[in-house]
């Protein structure tokens, strides 16, 4: 993976820069929609395309349960499997092994757990971590993390930080002694933990920084913490780790967030809010958020954003998709996912003109205001 | 509308057709998507192209209910509010008032009952039928009918066609009255009652014959009559129906069924078994259903069928569609739905063009024997 930086903008922490694997160019900023299971939720790789994903997300723990490696390997990763060609980066399940999986228990050599779905006992390791990723074949691995809910207690935190340094230096030392299986190249990111404590996030990256990965992961954030923190520990977390190296805040967020965090100096994103709040019947606009199933839009036949170049929006109106949202129809869900999704790969795509013309911080006030 | 008989394959009763309304020209044989609430279930408009659906299904009682037709007529009709610009035909609601509605009450006025989804008390009478497909402005509107149950006796079934002739009168009387809303025309077809009598079959089809209606439906069939009358029944109303006007098979049915009746002469069908057993994991194809939940396809990574042109074969593989079906994931039903209706509008289309070149009942054959 080659990473360059191309501009920051004066005044923020606001950059874009470039990131290239063997799937093709991303520009940064980016979002990146969430594919946990091998599909981002309603959307087939032609909606992807037409939403401008350069680059999607799959995760260890959910692929490792189902199909299950074997089945991954015979089918030559996970790009053969999907039929998807674009960059693929995979979270290592560390957060689902926290906050999913049952009898988790964590060891200085791995994690034990249960699987949500059947119960049948799995032990993740660093290594292990890795080995699964080579057989996806994601082009962004990333390390075993061990990821602090909130609140947890400083000498907790401190103790996540110090087992995810230790874990990261094994797994990047396993990526080296190991190669990726589909003849396409793999990195791997390390991930900072550290909760809410400033020092703990500066220590914690200071540590990862010194093991030179290609990239770097803020993990732990979005865990139910105030929300005004998030864009505060992602600027902690950028401000401590290398300058020339792409920066993926996990898990976060709404619009505004996303916008104060690439204010912060970060470069990567991903969410299930989009995917989420879409088949719940909330979409987002650069005006703020529509409540499809809403009586406001019941006899609005104008589309969810006039300006938004979607397929959703060139075709579909609200008092059209509210009907089908009130009739239980699943269409709504996939024609709300089409349209949010391409509006937060449109606000980083636009983040990203906006820093390079040097007009971000103007552009994500008047995206910030209505949210 | 216009239709045109245009060629009868010698040995059998299988015809090829052109109908021709406002919205465009239909090939008949023709299958017909069903669209009751405005959508076709999973499926966007694009994919309705895609797929060469050149006309689709509404339905009656369902859009009465939702979205109601104070918002069917602001949105200036249905062809507008779905933003699709083919053909549409709408059920009248008979079958839905006699199956899906609670304490339904008959009379010759017309039938009173109560909303399946909210207990609101409704009238349809032949003429408040047409009056909402008006408003709904579908190409083809269907009368009101009494639908027969399976089993049911002679006496009743005798009632029922009585009725449905008397309705049927008082229906195209009220049609000839009235003018289509939104400038494009729209015509109306009668339906032939009868259970599994064939002298009242007959004698349905000549009475309503005598009304002079563009078209004819066959009503009352697929109702949980075993499945080798369905022929059977076609064959007897298709030859005492007009030969110059299109026939219409109502809710049939699996393929076989279709090619079937296509021998028995009819022209025009519709059926949620494809969009239904999509969802369920069932696809059809030239050889056949495939299971794709089973355990059969795990480790299959070619299409549905090699040779089909949808997009789901195009683009994914039997293993990944099985891997999504048994995620959860609600894109397994989509891509089904895609190859489904992709194939039910194929065997249509190729049933056409074997009935031109005289080569429809070999057709016919290779298909049914995997059926």
């Amino acid at each position: 993976m080659k990473f360059k930086l191309e501009h920051t903008e004066a005044g923020s922490k606001a950059r874009a820069g470039t990131l290239e694997t063997d799937h093709g160019i991303v520009e940064t900023p980016v979002f990146m929609p969430v594919g946990t299971l091998g599909n981002v939720k309603a959307l087939t790789n032609r909606d992807l395309k037409e939403a401008k994903a350069k680059i999607i997300l799959g995760n260890t723990y959910h692929l490792n349960n189902r199909p299950g490696m074997e089945l991954m390997k015979t089918a030559g990763g996970l790009h053969r499997f999907m039929n998807y060609h674009g960059n693929i980066l995979t979270d290592s399940g560390g957060f689902q092994v926290f906050s999913l999986a049952s009898l988790t228990k964590i060891k200085d050599e791995g994690v034990h757990f249960q699987s949500h779905l059947d119960g049948v006992k799995f032990f993740f390791t660093p290594e292990s971590v890795i080995d699964i990723q080579r057989i996806i074949g994601s082009d962004i691995m990333m390390v075993l993390d061990e990821c602090s809910h909130y609140p947890v207690d400083r000498k907790q935190a401190a103790r996540a930080v110090e087992r995810t340094t230790h874990w990261a230096k094994r797994s990047i030392d396993h990526f080296r002694k190991t190669k990726p299986l589909y003849g396409h190249g793999q990195t791997v990111f390390a991930i900072a933990q550290g909760s809410v404590y400033h020092d703990l996030r500066k220590e914690s990256c200071r540590q990862l920084s010194d093991l030179d990965f290609e990239g770097y992961a803020i993990g732990g954030v979005s865990v139910g913490e105030p929300p005004e923190l998030i864009p505060e520990i992602a600027g902690i977390c950028a401000e401590n780790l290398p300058v020339n190296k792409p920066r993926y805040l996990m898990g976060v967020g709404t619009p505004a967030d996303i916008l104060n965090c690439i204010s912060a100096g970060v470069d990567m994103f991903d969410c299930v809010m989009p995917t989420r709040n879409a088949r719940n019947g909330t979409v987002f606009t650069r005006t703020g958020k529509i409540i499809l199933k809403g009586a406001k839009v019941k006899s609005d036949f104008t589309p969810i954003d006039e300006k938004c170049g979607c397929y959703t929006c060139r075709n579909y109106s609200k008092a059209y998709i509210r009907h089908l949202f009130n009739a239980g129809e699943k269409l709504a869900g996939q024609l709300a996912t089409i349209h949010n999704i391409y509006f937060y790969i449109w606000l980083t795509r636009e983040s990203r003109k906006a820093i390079i013309n040097g007009k971000f911080e103007k552009f994500r006030k008047t995206i910030v205001q209505h949210y």
